[in-house]
C-alpha cells in the first residue's frame, strides 16, 4: 500500500496536474499530501472543486514529510520539459528520506544518474510509469481468455475514456463482479498501480502490449481496458487500433464529450456518433466482432438541462443505451450494457 | 554511389534474403558480389532465378574485395537472430578494408562495441537502416506539400506493396513525370538510400514520422509512398494506420496478392477486395479524403491464363484499373491510373 505525496508546484490546480487529479480521485492507494507553493494552506477541494478531498496542500517536500507518505508522485509535466532545478531537489530529498519515487513523466527519472545513485544509496526505487515493456508481436492467445473484455473508444483524445472505465469498473464490482480496470496511459497506471504506456511502444508491437495486458489480467471475470486517443485521429490512430485489435475486446463503449466538435489541435471534424460506431464495428468484425454497447456521454460544461438533452439525442440518434456517468453516476449505464457484456465474441479463423 | 558486396552466407536463394534481393533488383547502387559459401561460383541469376543479374556469387569477404565494392550489405536475417561468428569476422574485415557497413538487422551493428571501434579506427561508418529518427507528432505539415502522393496500401504483409510502388515510379519517370519512391521498410530504404522505418517508430509518433517523409520529399512531383501491413493485419495494422493518416495520401494503391486468402501467421480470413477499399476510403474521408486509384494484383504462382483471369476478376468486381505490374510492367497500370494521381485533396477543417 503507497502513501503519495504528490508534487505539482506552481500546477496543483491547473489542467496539466490530471495525472495527480487521478490519483487522488480514483487511486486505491491514499494521497496523504499535496505540494504546490502556490496553493499551500488550502484542502485539495479548495484548489480543485470537483476532488472531493480533504487532504492538505503544503508549501515543500520538508512539510509533506510530516504526514508520513511512502512515495512521491511526479504527476505533473514541466513547462518546457526540462526538470526545474526546485523539483529536482525535492526529488533529491524525497529519495534521502527513502521515498520511492512514481513519475510519469516522459523523460525517465531513473536514467537520471544523480537521481539513479540516491535512489541506490537510500535502499528506494524509481518507477518511471511510462517505460514501455519488452517487445512482443501479438500472438492471438488473448482471443482465448475467458475474462470478457470491454474497450473504451473515443471520438478524440481526452474526453473522459479513462473516467469512463473507472466508473464503469466500480459500478460492475457494485453489481457483484470480479471487474478490473487496465490501465494504458500514464495517469491510469498510477492509479491501478500497473499497467503499460501502449503510446510509448514501438508500432510493430502496439497490438501485442495491448494483448500482453489481457492475458495478465486474465483472472479477473470482467476487464475494462482503458481506451487511447481516437480512429479518426490523424496523430494519435494508430495506438488507437493497437487497442482496438490488441486487446481482443468482446464489446466496446463509445466515450464522446458533447461540447467537442472538432479533433484537438487539429481542427479535423469529428465523425457523428452513428459513423464512428460503425466505423469502429466495421474495423473489428475484420478480426474479431465487437459491438459497441454503449455510450459515455461526457457533458462537461452543459447545464442539467442541455445535458438530459444530449443523452437524449445520443440514444434516439444511435438507438444504444447512453449515460453520463460522472453526473449520473455509473450504475445506470452498466446495468443496461451488462446484458452486452455477458459473453465472450470469437476471432475470425 | 554505392558499390555493394551483399553478405548473405547461407542464404542467398532463400526467402531471408529479401533485402538483398530488392538491392539487386531495384537499388541505384550497382550491387558487385554476393557472399554466400552455398551458392559459390555461381551468377546470381542461376542462384535466384527471377532476379535477370551476372554478378558473381563468391564464397568469402576476402574473394568479395576484388570486386572492389564501397560498402557491405547485411540484407538478411540470421537464424535466431544472434550473429553467427564468421558473419562477425566478415563484418570485421570489411570494416578494416575501409568498406562502409548497411545493415537492416533488428539489432543496431553500430551499437556493438567491437564494430563501433573498428568503424571509428578505419574511419568508416555503419549505417543501420533500422534506426527511428527522433520523435515527431503529426502536425498537418503534410497536407500542405505540392507534391501529389500516392500511398499503396495492402489485403496484407508481404503481398507487394515495395514491388508496387518500385514499379510505378519506373513508369511514371518514363512518362517524364518527376516522381520518386519513399521508402518506409528496411529493404526500401536500402534500395532508395533513404526512409523511415515506420514500423520501429512508437506509435504515438508513427503518422508524424510518415509525415516527415513527405516533407523531406516534397519537392519531386509525384511521391510513391511504401505501404506496409494491411488495415485488417491483427498486429501490424498500427503501422499501416500511421502510414494512411501520416502520408496524407491524395490516392492510393491497392495491392494483392491473389494466392493469399488468410493473414499470413494469423488465420484471419482477408476481406473482399471491395470491401477492403471501402474501409481504406472510409478511413480517409475522416481526416483527409482519398480514393482508391486502381488495383496493383500481385498473380505470383498463377500460370498466365489464371492470372488473367484473376486481374479481370478484379476489375470487375471492383470497377477499378487492375494489372500485375511485375507480370505485364507498370505503364499499362500507371497510364490507367494517372488522372487520378493528377489533382491534391484537401485535408477536412
Amino acid at each position: 500500500m503507497r502513501r503519495y505525496a504528490i508534487l505539482a508546484p506552481g500546477l496543483f490546480a491547473t489542467r496539466s496536474a490530471k495525472t495527480a487529479h487521478g490519483a487522488i480521485a480514483y487511486s486505491a492507494d491514499p494521497t496523504v499530501s499535496v505540494i504546490d507553493f502556490s496553493q499551500a494552506g488550502k484542502r485539495v477541494r479548495e484548489a480543485v472543486p470537483y476532488l472531493d478531498s480533504d487532504v492538505p496542500v503544503v508549501a515543500s517536500l520538508e512539510e509533506a514529510l510530516a504526514y508520513e507518505p511512502t512515495s512521491l508522485l511526479v504527476g505533473v509535466a514541466p513547462a518546457g520539459g526540462a526538470l526545474p532545478p526546485d523539483w529536482r531537489s525535492a526529488i533529491l530529498l524525497a529519495l534521502d528520506a527513502g521515498l520511492e519515487i512514481v513519475s510519469g513523466l516522459h523523460e525517465f527519472l531513473g536514467e537520471d544518474a544523480e537521481f539513479a545513485a540516491a535512489a541506490a544509496r537510500n535502499g528506494t526505487r524509481i518507477w518511471d510509469v511510462r517505460t514501455p515493456p519488452p517487445p512482443r508481436i501479438f500472438s492471438g492467445e488473448g482471443n482465448a481468455v475467458a475474462a470478457r473484455v470491454v474497450l473504451t473508444v473515443g471520438s478524440d483524445c481526452a474526453v473522459g475514456k479513462m473516467t469512463a472505465s473507472l466508473e464503469l469498473t466500480k459500478a460492475a464490482r457494485a453489481a457483484g463482479t470480479n471487474a478490473r480496470f487496465v490501465a494504458t496511459g500514464q495517469t491510469g497506471i498510477v492509479i491501478a498501480g500497473s499497467g503499460i504506456p501502449i503510446d510509448r511502444t514501438i508500432s510493430d508491437f502496439t497490438s501485442g502490449a495491448a494483448e500482453q495486458l489481457v492475458l495478465e489480467n486474465r483472472d479477473a471475470e470482467l476487464l475494462f481496458v482503458e481506451g487511447q486517443g481516437g480512429i479518426s485521429h490523424p496523430a494519435f490512430a494508430p495506438v488507437t487500433l493497437g487497442l482496438l485489435y490488441g486487446s481482443c475486446p468482446d464489446a466496446l463503449v463509445l466515450v464522446h464529450l458533447v461540447k467537442r466538435t472538432h479533433v484537438e489541435d487539429y481542427g479535423t471534424p469529428l465523425q457523428p456518433l452513428p459513423r464512428l460506431i460503425e466505423i469502429y464495428e466495421t474495423l473489428c468484425a475484420t478480426v474479431k466482432p465487437a459491438r459497441v454497447a454503449g455510450i459515455a456521454l461526457n457533458t462537461h460544461g452543459l447545464d442539467a438541462a442541455a445535458a438530459q438533452r444530449a443523452i437524449d439525442e445520443a440514444r434516439a440518434s444511435t438507438g444504444l443505451p447512453c449515460d453520463d456517468v460522472v453526473r449520473n453516476g455509473p450504475a445506470h449505464l452498466y446495468a443496461a450494457m451488462a446484458p452486452a457484456f455477458s459473453a465472450k465474441t470469437a476471432a475470425l479463423k
